[in-house]
């Protein structure tokens, strides 16, 4: 066991000696090898073999695992399922089912068995294969890069990894450890024969390119090296961004600080937008038209506030929030302060209302004093207010606007607006005027919360006594 | 002229109608469809065409673009060289050679006539097959994103630009809107016919790729987009760390903060590494090994202080100083206090004196009280001294040391050191010894400045005046 190997194992892949793994062995001869080099290493090994039912000597496959297996002392179990069938029934290619089944199967083992991780027998060949059909997909970062010695593929399991020990060796490599460490493996593998598009990758395609670079194959791994770092260092950035940028994540919704992101990079611009999307509907592949047309609409507000992107989402922009939405979803509402349906709530003071989405209104009495006054002054939260005690009712009510609600906006010298008018001018988001709290008593609006108090409460040189009102946003924290 | 092709030419290549533009036309449809839609769009145009006497019929191609330009009311330079021999002599490909003549006449040409940018026709066909060369070759992001519509390569000019507004058209598309414009373009353009890894990609290769994916080039033109905003990104960033890390740029040899970029990601590290050397010798190319050198000698000390890289270039730790340098390059001297050669001077008290590369020692008599007793113990800069008045002669000088000089380390309870071995303990880098700045009395050492005082003029409970010493960095403040 080299050095080298043991640091793959240990810092690599992650793996500890006091948990099971499962070993994913197909009988070729890079699975064999895998299996030989965890068991010499001494980790705790489950074997797991799954006849995919494609040939009619699999199951002599299956027994030659079970009996390697056994001569190691090694725990195996088998399984199997007609893949033809279930690829007819689920309509997809062999390949898929194929896979489907076998992790499946591989990560049901692990959870039944507290197993810490997956292992396969992806080799350094492997690794070539699938850069260069990401390549040829025209893949970004993320797949150029290759696979990791360890991931979590969230579709098979949140917690359990898969592992591959085997990325920097080469696929004649593991024939000669099987060689040496005597073990036979068979050479058809059902994995080789379905998998058309991989297999002409390997036979036809890398000899072709060989052609151009003889040593193509070196700089692949090279190059995803290379891509690895950087693609590390990107996340490493935009994961610190995302949570700077990112107000809340809903069922259906994500809203983001509309300030905060459209003064950085388009690049991050771009990138945040993407995991967005990809939060909301994880198996989309984002292009790069769609995330221009995001960040235009970004840039250059005078067109419009909403853009429709890709797969059923959409993004809004409204006031200094951003929102990326399924169609169909509501946007969040807790982000403003609301009111239930139709509802007119008393306040006692002092006294607190819980409103929708957890916002609360906390009405208190103050005496004017110079620290009062001073901080009333200093005040820049809109949904703050001191109103002069000796110019309203005691009867005060938080209640949604009516039909002919006029209001004397402080600052406009006691002209009055309709309540329509002020909440055009505010820009107040249209879908959320209907059941915005006011401030009342009867037909007197004393403060559009979050906007302006009335006129006629001003605190001025006289008053003595105000009321304190203070509206809070449970999403505050983070912002 | 679509608002697109608008867009491309004022804000992705940065062009302005008031200043010429030299076109590099070959004759081409590629060079021919570039001239003219720089003309329709109302550029200032100066056509150069390059002969490279590499085919009987290359001056018929010359003055077809001669008079194709005349028919156009066009400025027009034709220039050429025997390519083949340049080659031979200088030991160039024939490819190589054709590109650096070429271009030297045409950044020639754009200096001369104080032009705005070297425009070339490179079409999304040469971005393709650029891009999969690089792919061949195992590059890093910059080479797969592929190449911009605008960049400075500084071998030929480190202000004007080489810029390429037909990236987004195909070769195709070139053909129709010559036909469409009346332009005859030649087909057999000396530039296939003597680059013939290109050729094979652009006939044999591509055609191949497009049976695994018949949308191919569409594929690896989205890639590039993509991969253009993670380079950007990445680069920002990189621009970002590099005037936090990076100390000094001298003839020769960078000076980077090795405790800042030690605590860097593995990626941020390389990058910065990389920066430096392109600083140094911008053609090289710079390998995932040789970055792993650095970043090794950087993580794991215990082993050497330096590495060599590549192509001439090393890489030094000394002390919390990473220098990267030319290897006949002298390291930066100004980075420590050094007297001139075998140099003693006189101290004046209060006064001061200039060192070497901008160093200054300022000296100064103080009273011991409260104060400067709390600042003396406080002090946690090596290069500031307070020592008891009374224990030193007022005939002080500065030197570099003796043969035999020894001294009595301040901690080391009155016993003595040769000089040579305090340096030695203390890792004083072995290249600035010699002419380390002494404060002295004749053989009598009082300290050696951003180490240690000497035990005998230490500050004790009865020192009632004190000398103040101060030696100051010049390169403090970028620290």
């Amino acid at each position: 066991m080299s050095e080298n190997f043991e640091a793959i194992l240990r810092d690599g892949c992650g793996l500890v000696k006091d948990r099971p793994i499962i070993v994913g062995v197909s009988g070729g001869p890079d699975s064999l090898c895998l299996m030989e080099i965890l068991r010499q290493a001494g980790y705790s090994l489950i074997i797991a073999h799954f006849d995919h039912q494609l040939r009619p000597e699999s199951s002599q496959d299956a027994r030659m695992v079970e009996m390697t297996a056994a001569r190691l002392i090694l725990d195996c179990i088998i399984n199997g399922a007609d893949v033809r069938a279930f690829a007819d029934h689920e309509k997809l290619s062999l390949e898929e089912a194929a896979r489907s089944l076998r992790y499946q199967f591989m990560f049901k083992l692990a959870r039944k068995h507290n197993a810490q991780a997956v292992a396969v027998g992806h080799t350094a060949d492997d690794q070539v294969e699938t850069i260069l059909m990401h390549f040829l997909r025209g893949s970004g970062l993320a797949g150029l890069k290759g696979m990791p010695y360890k991931s979590i593929v969230k579709i098979f399991d949140a917690e359990i990894p898969i592992v591959r020990p085997l990325l920097d060796m080469r696929r004649e490599e593991t024939i000669k450890f099987c060689a040496a460490n005597d073990l036979s493996p068979h050479y058809d593998s059902s994995n080789d024969s379905f998998n058309f598009q991989r297999n002409r990758i390997r036979h036809s395609l890398i000899p072709e390119l060989e052609n151009y670079n003889p040593k193509f194959r070196d700089a692949v791994l090279r190059m995803s090296e290379t891509l690895k770092g950087d693609h590390a260092f990107m996340l490493e950035l935009l994961e610190t961004a995302w949570h700077e940028i990112m107000i809340a994540v809903d069922e259906g919704v994500i809203t983001l600080d509309f300030n905060l992101l459209s003064k950085n990079s388009l690049s991050l611009q771009r990138n945040l937008i993407k995991k967005a999307m990809q939060t909301l509907q994880p198996d989309i592949d984002v292009d790069f038209l769609t995330l221009e047309r995001a960040t235009h609409l970004i840039k250059d507000l005078s067109t419009s506030a909403v853009v429709d992107l890709k797969a059923g989402l959409r993004l809004y922009i409204e006031n200094d929030l951003i929102f990326i939405s399924k169609t169909n979803s509501k946007l969040p509402i807790n982000l403003w302060p609301q009111l239930p349906d139709g509802r007119s709530i008393a306040i006692s003071i002092p006294g607190q209302i819980e409103l929708m989405g957890s916002w609360k209104l906390y009405s208190n009495y103050t005496p004017l004093d110079d620290l009062a006054r001073a901080e009333a002054e200093r005040n820049e939260d809109p949904f703050r207010v001191w109103l002069d005690a000796e110019q309203i009712p005691d009867s005060l009510e938080l209640r949604v606007r009516r039909r002919g609600d006029r209001f004397f906006p402080l600052g406009m010298q006691g002209h009055s607006q309709k309540i329509s008018d002020f909440f055009v001018n505010e820009k107040v988001p249209h879908r959320v005027r209907e059941h915005w709290p006011l401030l009342c008593a009867g037909d007197e609006i004393f403060w559009v919360a979050g906007y302006r108090p009335s006129h006629s409460c001003r605190l001025t040189a006289s008053t003595r006594k105000a009321f304190y009102f203070y509206l809070s946003n449970p999403l505050k924290k983070n912002r």
